[in-house]
């Protein structure tokens, strides 16, 4: 149960033979509500300079509806091709694509937004999507069997649907959040935000992360922007699959304002949700069961990465600011020979602390010290010889989750990131197949 | 024919018994002619800021020799255990296997520089390295046989040694350069410089990489210090195998001055050669030669790189600075999606671009064209689709060394990066194996 829980939302799945593989290969999610009172869309892209069609007009799209335009109230997303390094034809196929959406669903293209995942540098075969479409549209429904077909049809290498959901109530109102997202493989997301793109870290991007997310919250779009920024950011930049982020990594959010009373009060049940507002406790409800829906969408995320048997995360505490504690812990999830050996189950922590050395943030080794798991193997500079031979180390090694704290200074500063181990399989589903 | 090529030079190899496999594991070069007018020594570091012991006894000697204090003229290497994040007790038993050996030389400690490569984080085997320099400094000896030993007993994972040898006539004399080098895991070089360590960008740093250069032409040791950051920087920073700096690359040149006539001249026959001096043709002659060996030595490296089975050098063009070209250039070779693809003769194009749309730089894709080996598949943003079937990509990809040019716009710069493919087998080395 995920996207269609929300008050206001359908969905649909279906197979228009993009894939070689004729599994399924496009999803549909609409606000089926109309447009008042609460409505509203946000959106977050990749931070890479390089960007499928779909994110050109996306941002365009955001940009219209942060002025007070046209919101998109559905989402059409397509597996198997990226529509992207197209060119200015790329851009005629999405549009192609929304606009007869648009046209079955009754509303603008502008209204309709794309999301595109798959090989690169192909020109999107637009009329088998086009073909496909009014049995998408024909086929949205709400309940398990929409929201499943929603999730089957966004997927690339996934091994599993990702699905998720968090209720809360705010003020009597049973506010529903449901997501489905895709990982695996070029994954290491950084998004830009609506002010302007940030630039990427020199070094990391990968694999494309789509999420895509629905609420029945009233909010205004320029406030669930700054929500979803807010909520996205720390979870999905904080995973790390393969260290190159895509093309056309994408958040997005619709909200129909429609969350209904938990239990209607005697007088005024009729009114509708009152919109959420930046700096109250309910703002901060709604914030907070956002925050856990990515959450839970990027962990996902990052256990299905391709080939990966085990996570580990990387906490990194005591360097200058948080961001240099991330910038640490980023070098050493990205690092091929730390995946090695966690793949091997191999606590060979110095490759933990020489990785840590190269992210370009100066510590003193001889202030350092790394808990793997319960045990301490290195202690201000110097290693604990006997932790090699502890059983809880080599037990924690074997586990499906990896832990390592690595303290740099003295500072009370913490930052984070989980990735996955290397495995030969990653090299098989990249190596050997084109995808 | 390496290290013992040029006049005043011996070497010899041994076995300690540091590495499991039983395999050579020590290796000593050692200048042997009187310390006069024109010996020299100079040496980069990692500019990883986590060093192993001999990084931090090595950075203090050349410190000395830059203020006309000892420099060293011999080199002593083990492999099999790094001796790094190893605390102080690392820099005081490095230092006494420094002074055995100088010992049985007849020289200072200072005078002996030591590097060391393998694992990380355990206590060097001072015991087994003491028993077994008596019969190092005994095997010394110069030919064939000698370069042998030495290149052996620095290897690693290679699964072949690294020699070098260039001679170029200075004012009639023969000047000689002879090195030896080892990978093969974890290089992705980031050196330091004599001036002071120079950050290491985010995100770069991997495996050992050590070389050890002689020669016998006459310079001063800052002018050699000068040479060889010149000659090597560009080399060695320009190739990367797993992205994973290490704690311990090391490059050490040692001169004796003592180049022979070509044929002797009737007067002044026993004069010594003058001194190089920066800004001369025969300075330029010489930093040639030297950038050649160090070119040829990187090369070695890259193409035995752990796993390989191919090389792919990344050649980008027209961004700001020649600097920024080459930090998309570096993007692009680390990017596990890509060597994926390079490993599966795949000219999965898509990945190159994105990647590089990831290295911080920002570049316009519609002014962005692609070249894989004689082939464009990508023109201005737009893909060339004929591309992909013609026969002359799938032979490209097909060979050993695969080469890409991408120009991301109109400047007259480029940068560029050698990288491996990754495969199944790098997984197999760093993963089931402790390292």
């Amino acid at each position: 149960m995920s996207v269609t829980v929300p008050v206001g939302f359908k969905a649909s799945g279906a197979t228009a033979g993009i894939k070689p593989s004729g599994k399924p290969d496009l999803c549909l999610i609409v606000r089926d509500t109309p447009d008042e009172h609460g409505c509203a869309f946000a959106a977050l892209f990749t931070a890479n300079f390089v960007v499928g069609a779909p994110v050109i007009v996306g941002r365009r799209q955001r940009e219209q509806a942060l002025k007070g335009g046209p919101a998109p109230r559905a989402v059409l997303v397509n597996a198997g091709n990226s529509n992207a390094a197209t060119g200015q034809q790329g851009v005629i196929n999405a549009e192609q694509c929304m606009a007869a959406v648009a046209g079955l669903l009754g509303c603008r293209g502008a209204e309709v937004l794309m999301s595109s995942t798959g090989v690169i540098g192909r020109p999107l075969p637009v009329e088998k999507l086009l073909a496909a479409v009014s049995g998408l549209v024909r086929g949205l429904g709400r309940g398990e069997a929409a929201d499943a077909a929603a999730a089957a049809g966004i997927m690339t290498t996934d091994l599993v649907p990702k699905t998720a959901l968090r209720q809360v109530l705010i003020d009597g109102r049973l506010v529903s959040i449901g997501a489905i997202a895709k990982g695996s493989g070029m994954i290491a997301p950084r998004l830009d935000s609506a002010a302007g793109p940030h630039a990427p870290g020199a070094g990391h991007a990968s694999g494309t992360m789509l999420a895509f997310i629905t609420t029945d919250a009233a909010i205004s779009t320029p406030d669930l922007q700054t929500a979803l920024e807010q909520a996205a950011r720390p979870c999905f930049e904080a995973i790390s699959v393969d260290n190159h982020p895509s093309c056309s990594d994408t958040v997005v959010c619709l909200s129909s304002g429609r969350a209904p009373w938990q239990t209607p009060p005697a007088k005024h049940a009729d009114q509708p949700m009152p919109l959420l507002r930046p700096g109250t406790p309910a703002f901060a409800a709604f914030s907070a069961a956002l925050a856990a829906v990515c959450e839970d969408l990027s962990e996902q995320i990052v256990v299905d990465g391709e080939g990966a048997t085990r996570i580990f995360r990387v906490e990194v505490r005591g360097a200058a600011t948080a961001a240099a504690c991330t910038q640490i812990a980023r070098e050493v999830v990205n690092s091929p020979l730390v995946k090695c050996a966690i793949h091997g189950q191999d606590p060979n922590w110095g490759r933990i602390v020489t990785a840590a050395g190269n992210a370009g943030v100066r510590f003193d080794p001889e202030q350092t010290s790394l808990h793997i798991g319960p045990v301490c193997v290195y202690q201000a500079g110097v290693p604990v010889t006997a932790a090699l031979s502890d059983p809880a180390l080599k037990a924690h090694m074997a586990g499906k989750k990896v832990h390592c704290v690595l303290t740099v200074g003295p500072a009370d500063t913490v930052g984070a990131m989980t990735g996955c181990d290397l495995s030969k399989q990653y090299v098989v589903i990249n190596a050997e197949y084109t995808t």
